[in-house]
């Protein structure tokens, strides 16, 4: 029954699609055979896409995304709403809006989504039995969960939790995931301090009052350009857009340099060096300064690759001095994976590049993982219950969607795929930075997380807009940088078309 | 083809369930006929539970239960855990343990649980085909939302605003909802202090550092007692146990008296009311005093019930009277009604009770009603794009499940239901409190969010581990409360239930 019932929404959703591409692609998938059982993964491929995109409308927003957008805005601010999305007739890398145009996407909803759209295997995942229940009784996770949690955190999480990090802890979102991810650092500096210890009446009630010692001064460093979420504790770490920021107050935490490097890397080595050692020292100081004044950093968090402050990459020296410096001073390092975890740069977390001895303290993730959370260091357990703690601590349904994305991941060496494909878009920007000197710069990438500056903010705008009117949808990143963030599924056709309409767009521009 | 499955799903489900308690219910529903199609919820009825609790180990939690805490103490702190559940196997308002031991359920996974397990209309809402996608393609909300976002917001969320409050932001969690609605307020404060000037190249700058006058001095007024989540801004409005703020490094605000009341409240209006006017006047204060020394208060967040902080009740003067303070002061009130929000008062929102002149300017919730998220007026609507925003800003599949809901809810009257079995539990806790003065005091409640106090916390806990024993499963609130929180199909049978095993349990105390 679940097998026929399964075929049938297949079939439903080709139908969409076919509405909403023509006669772009009739079958649904690459293989013929596809048994919808809860077993049988292993015989479900990924959907076949179209060929191209279709832009169908003049203008991007088109016509009934407009409508649609006017009619939100009487419920809330839809002013920042690009497009609205016939998820439905979405496919694999393609995204179809409300007026039937047909995106290749490089976007992929802000670097959240996997394997694509509509993709088989989480349709089997959503029929499965076993699901059902995970689907419709939202647990308490964190003092009734229910009896397969510890099979379900081996099958997803855990196995792939980072090499040398064997705890973890759901969430709901990106924001709690770095949020409790600082408190966990600050519970273990105290717990330190402490030194065994009981906690007095004087740190219990004045905690209860917001007031030191119970609410102690202690800060988390955080890095200029930097990007961790928009709730206040993550607030105050971030520092790439002040419209993020502007009017909320904020805790006076440290903010370190993060090393802007020169381009192409292999041409500025010493030039790059030189600014991570420059950082680093500043860095250093930092945390001494604060120590200095009472004001200890209990922590510090940091990104792989600052996903939403301009792409900005630091190199293996300067995670692994920033790593010594960290251990030195008794900093927990907490590398935030939110965006470069789950496989965009061609490993699953993106820290694993460094190579470093061991690993962050505290490694966070959310986005492409479906779930918040973060991976520790067995020392940064808390001490007692509750304190890491909310209602939720994540949905186990986003578990049973994690698991068979994982699975997918695994079977079509999909972390390969994205190292191949990557190193294809890297050299495709490159070439548009030969083809037109004058208005890119500074190719660089790891797998598909790959960016290109313009020279102004405004060529950069520009472009997205006429990429959009080209089917390739995408955003950018910082003052003037696009920023590629494909699913893990996106490959060669992919690029070539993306790169394709790119040097397009670009040679356009060049003429105008 | 979806009602067969359906039906398939339904067997299973009862199949296990007989597993579970044996005999105790065979037929799933009250009445026999039920079609299982995306249009038929006005067919499906309520689950036939089982006729009582069934306990079935020693101890709570029995061996199975302690097995896997064992085993997931190698992943994560495991000790707060209380059950492994089957949540297969639960049923309405019975929850079943991995001991199959069956439990009448009053805390409802922290009051999260609008309708009971495994109901009838959440498993119709997961097989309707025109849901596959919310679940399986979760979109980046605030820039490209589905095509059928509005109808889904009408049907879902608009549907149950709270009268006069016609506009939503839907957030992932309840700590989110509140960080985010505390943010509102301090976006209008300035924007009404700008009073339409420029946003100063100097305001951008300090904002990235952290710094005045980007990040001013303002402060959001919270209430001793009250509880609003555990991320730094909502931990830093939270004040109902040290164990939740213990170390972590909080914002320092004003935090203004809640009135704690003497019960029975028609014996004490007199001193109930001087408390109101005491509390009122200290507030006022407080307000005037921040606003002096530089550290405005843009905000105050109140939950109509303290439900964590001990079950604390305000009046209906108290809030009215709350209400003109902020107004004079212009101060926005934001009422947190994650807990109380979703009808266990019998209101679908708690601060109907209060019969405001006009709306509190922002309304939290999450928990029941599935996805978190404010209602505002519109003056907080954000001046801008992306200043209330996040990857995904809530999850259309919540939305789905949260459509069913609210249908259920008016298709069965369970606002009225409520009311009515919330009479008689009330009435239940004071006949305990006259059979058993020396144990228990000051029952207090408005529908089923009910409370009553133990003369001290060992004996409250004491209490609640008997009740478990005898198969009423519950939790506390504050420091010596027992808290009920039902789902909204808990009806007078299951009460009679739990009020004669609470009499028996303070029976077998008063004896020993």
């Amino acid at each position: 029954m679940v097998r026929s019932s399964n075929l049938n929404v297949f079939a439903a959703a080709a139908k969409r699609a076919t509405n909403c591409d023509g006669n772009l692609y009739v079958n649904l998938f690459r293989r013929g055979k596809h048994t919808a059982t809860a077993t049988a993964t292993n015989d479900v491929d990924i959907v076949n896409e179209p060929k191209e995109p279709l832009i169908r409308t003049a203008t991007i927003p088109g016509p009934k995304s407009i409508e649609l957008i006017k009619e939100l805005n009487t419920i809330q601010l839809a002013s920042p709403i690009q497009l609205f999305v016939d998820y439905e007739s979405s496919i694999g890398n393609y995204l179809c809006d409300a007026d039937g145009n047909l995106f290749l996407d490089i976007y992929s909803q802000i670097s959240s989504i996997p394997l694509g759209y509509n993709h088989p295997a989480l349709i089997e995942a959503l029929r499965d039995p076993a699901n059902t229940s995970a689907f419709i009784n939202r647990p308490a996770l964190g003092i009734l969960p229910p009896k397969d949690l510890v099979d379900r955190l081996r099958a997803s999480l855990l196995s792939v939790a980072p090499p040398g990090l064997n705890e973890v802890q759901t969430m709901a979102c990106g924001s709690c995931s770095v949020e409790n991810a600082m408190k966990a650092a600050f519970f273990w500096y105290q717990t330190r301090i402490r030194d065994g210890r009981e906690v007095t009446r004087e740190e219990m009630d004045s905690c209860l009052a917001n007031q030191y010692p119970g609410s102690p001064y202690l800060t988390i460093m955080s890095f200029k350009h930097g990007f961790h979420g928009r709730t206040f504790g993550a607030l105050s770490c971030t520092h790439s857009k002040y419209i993020h920021k502007l009017d909320v107050p904020s805790f006076d935490w440290p903010i370190a340099p993060f090393p802007i490097y020169r381009y192409p890397l292999e041409d500025n080595e010493r030039e790059n060096k030189a600014t991570d050692d420059q950082c680093l020292e500043e860095i250093q100081d930092l945390i001494e300064r604060f120590n200095r004044k009472g004001r200890p950093v209990a922590g510090l968090i940091v990104e792989p690759i600052q996903g939403e402050g301009g792409d900005n990459h630091g190199s293996k020296y300067f995670f692994n001095q920033l790593q010594k410096i960290a251990k030195s001073q008794q900093v927990v390092f907490i590398c935030d994976e939110v965006q470069t975890g789950c496989g965009p740069t061609g490993k699953f977390w993106a820290h694993e590049h460094w190579e470093l001895d061991n690993p962050p303290d505290i490694v966070t993730f959310s986005k492409k993982m479906l779930t918040g959370g973060y991976f520790y260091k067995a020392h940064l357990r808390p001490d007692q219950g509750f304190r890491i703690f909310n209602t939720w601590l994540g949905d186990p349904s986003k578990l049973a969607l994690l698991e068979r994305v994982i699975k997918v991941i695994k079977r079509d060496n999909l972390l390969e795929s994205v190292k191949e494909t990557g190193k294809e878009m890297l050299k495709g920007l490159k070439e548009a930075e030969t083809r037109f000197p004058g208005l890119v710069s500074r190719s660089r990438g790891v797998g598909t997380f790959c960016a290109i500056d313009f020279v102004t903010p405004e060529l950069r705008n520009e472009v997205i807009k006429r990429l959009h009117l080209k089917g390739i949808h995408c955003g950018g990143s910082g003052a003037a940088a696009l920023r590629v963030r494909t699913t893990l599924t996106f490959n060669k056709n992919h690029n070539d078309i993306f790169i394709d309409r790119l040097h397009n767009v670009l040679a356009e521009l060049n003429n105008s």
